[in-house]
């Protein structure tokens, strides 16, 4: 029923049993989707719904406990785990807490629980829960893991890597086929609807993401719902994806010309390419995620984005961030995006972004190739 | 670009402000995404990136004031809002943090700072980050907000309402068209590809939920994601989906058999649409969500969910749920589900559920009528 074989999970738990020694951590308490389906395989989207809280505890020996809402034991049941506690949720008075307290005094024996509080990190039960929790605990402390569990995540194993590859190829074929969906008088809407459309034929199990713009110099942001204007001749248009295939995204960009491209978007995309290309020829174990910006940097100038990319995975963005700033080594495993941004005359921007894993020698893209030559949907 | 006209925003802001005065609160601090679009209609797919926090401070008076990362202010700069403080994120010193702090000492005066805390609430910042700020903010405190932003958006404007009814009315065209793509031999993986592109097709802005089952005698569970096993004939099928439109939720679901149905099936199936309608006919302001609960499970009993229904808005689900111990009374404006579920002889499980906007003189379905027999698909 998981994704990969169990000998994969046990191995990641290994891993942060022994990082947890390390920082003498007496378990991990986790409470959200990406690091509950790290150390389990649990994969369900109803994560969308916000009213149960779920709960995993990562012991300093054995196998992971979860503690979860009985609506979950089924599909919980369905993994390598053994021990899973339950309770109906919604509980008014006793959604989880104590039967939480109780698992965790039993299996973190005196000592620090180690939960995510650092950077990307959310803390899903209300805060009152958490209070409680914290004050029932009598002699065990919770403290940050110290980046244990983001790290463990950011190196991706083979089948890992391989799931990022599909889910990239299926966003490639989507790509290919909008010429079917985009052309001058389409509204940005209906392409967007019709885009997820083609990504779900192509094999995605289901589209989390899907942002773009359209303008003849650039767009006006990356982040923004579509509206209802129709393409014209003379924009440009791009689309973003985070779509995806078992459980792991791809997330890149292409551009396209409606009808043709002014003379200075099509040399903005060819900066684009450049200086993905600068970054890419760099990007080995060693570089910095800095160096990796400033390669691209030097070529376009600074994004509104604030970074010109990010590691993915388990989630559209995660980890690295490619801003001057991060000095985290590049480290076989790793999977990034580069993502240059640039500001056209008048303010408006355009973006490339494409998909790399990090491997011995260099990198590897996930990503189909972009085409040599901005495309054009006439 | 909102969704709603700006008198719409403002209401929200005014009741919130009268809240807050009866609380003793001198401004609401939120991170999440409904309560950030629910006093600014800010709309995007992005909050699926996990990388940059984002803030809304409402004060006690005037309008909120965002701080945000600098990739959201065009955006941002398209609601209702002025101020709009923005830096560039992800910073790995200081990410929004003392922007943050400054904000609230300005608008906040001595005092409280209300947070939703309680039941469906997440703190979408690190945790770190909201210890640090904590200390920071010198004579200010950081509280509960008593459920203040939860009751707020527990009751719809009619807008509001005509954006749930528009995407039940979505979900139901999908739901009309499944004879189109489910049948014997055809793989459940493919019936959920194919449904989330009806659901397109139909006019969904994107799909973020979808979920189902499929057994002869009810199904495992109603979370699991789709296996590559073809559907039989004997079985039945339940698909359930969370779509949107403008930013709101349809959550309703529907059965089908392939081919025939067992006559165990068949008569869990009317006891589904039995209880439904006996809690529909109570449901009115004053009757509480226990005694819909109530109405529902003696003739269904109770459900592996934990709960025969709740309400849903911006979110897939969100506010009270349909078990004993919820004695919320119902009020005109509330959104639920009606979602009986059934154990069959054997351990599988059937659910039916639909969507009632609750009116001054009862309630109103928002989503279309059930077929008054289960429908085939041959």
């Amino acid at each position: 029923m998981s994704v990969f074989l169990e000998d994969e999970y046990k191995a990641r738990v290994i891993r942060a049993q022994k990082g947890m020694a390390e920082r003498g951590l007496g378990a991990l308490l986790l409470t959200t989707e990406a690091e509950i389906r790290y150390f389990t395989g649990f994969l369900t989207r109803f994560w969308e719904s916000p009213s149960r809280p779920w709960f995993l505890v990562v012991p300093s020996r054995g196998k992971p406990v979860a503690v979860i809402p009985s609506i979950g034991a089924a599909l919980m049941g369905k993994t390598w785990l053994d021990d899973i506690r339950t309770w109906s949720s919604p509980d008014l008075t006793d959604d989880g807490v104590s039967l939480l307290r109780d698992c965790l005094q039993e299996v973190a024996g005196p000592g620090l629980i180690g939960m995510p509080m650092g950077r990307e990190s959310t803390l899903r039960m209300p805060l009152t829960d958490y209070d409680l929790l914290e004050a029932e605990l009598g002699t065990l402390s919770i403290v940050s893991d110290g980046g244990l569990t983001a790290e463990l995540r950011a190196i991706k194993s083979e089948a890992e890597i391989a799931c990022i590859r599909e889910a990239c190829a299926i966003a490639g074929r989507a790509f290919h086929r909008v010429p079917e969906i985009a052309r001058p008088g389409v509204p940005l809407a209906q392409v967007f609807r019709r885009f997820q459309m083609l990504c779900l034929e192509e094999g995605a199990d289901w589209v989390p993401y899907l942002a773009g713009g359209v303008g003849p110099l650039g767009y006006d942001d990356v982040i923004s719902p579509a509206s209802e204007a129709p393409l014209q001749a003379g924009d440009v248009l791009m689309l973003d994806t985070g779509l995806v295939r078992q459980g792991y995204f791809s997330d890149f960009d292409r551009n396209w010309a409606i009808g043709h491209a002014a003379p200075e978007a099509l040399s903005a995309w060819r900066q684009l390419l450049e200086a993905t290309e600068a970054a890419r020829a760099i990007a080995r174990p060693g570089t910095t995620a800095s160096e990796l910006y400033h390669a691209m940097h030097a070529i376009v100038g600074g994004g509104e984005a604030g970074r010109l990319g990010h590691g993915l995975g388990m989630q559209l963005t995660e980890g690295l961030s490619l801003i001057a700033a991060d000095q985290t080594e590049l480290r076989p495993g790793m999977v990034i995006t580069l993502e240059p941004g640039i500001t056209l005359p008048g303010g408006g921007i355009m973006v490339h972004e494409d998909v790399f894993a990090i491997t011995e020698a260099g990198c590897d893209q996930l990503s189909p190739p972009a085409p040599p030559d901005l495309p054009v949907l006439a």
